[in-house]
């Protein structure tokens, strides 16, 4: 079945109404396009878990802090309603610049705290645009439940933070990270990567998988443990390191010493693409509930 | 028939499933309580436009810029309830402060713009609280329609642009101010004036009537027009004028040459009362459609 492509929020809103007083469940799966199976992943998640899969398709400017990464971000549509369809989404949704936006924005969502470390201290107002429109996807669309990715750790826990202070009726599902057999998480920017940077990517994940080993054998000081995990991406000249932390699994605060679970979650550039991956880890050996793949 | 009361969030969303499940809108009247007349035409408009009316009682302590102010807000919930059920609510959602700030609040809204003159600049942070309260509330609730008195002009403008750039799927409807047969508008903090103060607060009103009508006869210079109008507040040695301003009637901007709608609003404190008044203006003798009665 083809999944139904709707540019207007009115539109949408309409088609919703009767799948909900038909009385099916509305999952939404919030992306900006150029689907792998990351999100192929967290369609599956919502279509198993509600009536009617929206996914919605909108590469937002306002989470960009550069304008060269926002012309240059994939926008192949066809090819992902097609994706869609064969995931046996029912609406995708895909709305202009102009639709989300009409007017200059006035009304911002801004969360503290979780928003000011990792990401946050290098995309100025990113958190803000993301937390910005996805209040607006979750005000468009009802969902039930609302799918999101781990591998954007960070971005999860502001939404969290966001619809829990702000009394949104949604679940947020989390959805662990999908990976490349050379433990690479899946993103839409990896097409970017020449095939020599390509092969040195993995190297982030690698990265994050030492320090994760070095806390379950016992390690408990944030400092010896990215010093280990700097010294595998120092060996490449062609990545640049914009962070490497180690957070709290909450709060996503960096940490002192390690005694409960944490997050540890780095940024890189390999040439003109940035990469960003994260692992959650236990002291110790315990294990937590959800490792990433890798 | 008795309001009933409800104090906690999940106990208001299940009843209020199922109002809706039956079919029935849902019309929300948002208060700090200490309800008089000028509630009173809100819940007679909510009464008549919905089949369901919910009255929130909640003084919020993140729009108070002066603790002592919130301390020493009026709290009369038992006549509060009764002036409810007096006028067919059905129910009164009356959380406490930890029912609504569980935590430390970390996600907020800010609605840039309408929210930075008049009362925004002398009160810091108390747009930030309001627009963040009532997305609340709006959330918890999910109304078909929300009302707010014109009395309160600027939070209706930074009420109606959240709710228009993030989408909120609510109509809000703004009510005309009430006022007592001198002028004076109705509000909760008139109950704080001692009879002296009550005598003079009704010039608030006289002077921005004395504006409008300038205003009206065809004075198009804001200067001009605030000059009389402070003629009159200067008389009297116990007004202390926080701001008197003119704006347009959307954008709530100070305003140059009056050429279309605008708003004249003022703040003035007597004594340790501080209280605002606001009237739409149409120049040159055209008349708005909705003008402030007085």
């Amino acid at each position: 079945m083809t999944a139904q492509v709707i540019p207007t929020i009115q539109e949408l809103r309409g088609a919703l109404a009767s799948i909900r007083s038909a009385g099916r469940t509305i999952g939404l799966v919030p992306t900006m396009g150029a689907l792998h199976a990351g999100h192929g992943r967290l369609i599956e998640t919502a279509r198993r878990e509600t009536g009617c899969v929206v996914v919605s398709i909108f590469v937002n400017p306002i989470q960009f802090d550069r304008s060269d990464d926002y012309e240059r971000y994939p926008r192949p549509l066809s090819i992902d309603v097609e994706f869609c369809s064969a995931r046996g989404v029912d609406f995708v949704f895909a709305p202009s610049a102009k639709e989300m936006y009409p007017d200059t924005e006035r009304a911002f969502v801004e969360v503290a705290g979780v928003s000011e470390h990792l990401c946050g201290q290098f995309r100025p107002g990113h958190f803000r645009g993301v937390a910005t429109v996805v209040l607006k996807l979750l005000n468009i669309v009802q969902p039930d439940r609302a799918y999101f990715g781990e591998k954007d750790a960070q971005q999860l826990a502001v939404i969290r933070r966001m619809v829990s202070d702000l009394n949104v009726p949604v679940a947020i599902v989390e959805v662990p990270t999908v990976r490349d057999a050379d433990g690479l998480a899946l993103s839409s920017r990896n097409q970017h990567l020449s095939p020599e940077e390509r092969r040195i990517a993995p190297m982030l994940s690698l990265a994050l998988k030492t320090a994760r080993d070095l806390i379950s054998g016992g390690e408990t000081r944030p400092a010896a443990i990215k010093r280990e995990a700097l010294r595998i991406l120092e060996e490449y000249s062609e990545v640049r390191v914009e962070y490497l932390e180690i957070v709290g699994a909450e709060d996503m605060q960096p940490t002192g010493e390690i005694t409960g679970p944490v997050r540890v979650a780095g940024a890189i550039w390999i040439g003109k693409t940035r990469l960003i991956d994260n692992v959650l880890c236990a002291p110790g050996g315990a294990h937590p509930t959800q490792t990433a793949r890798g």
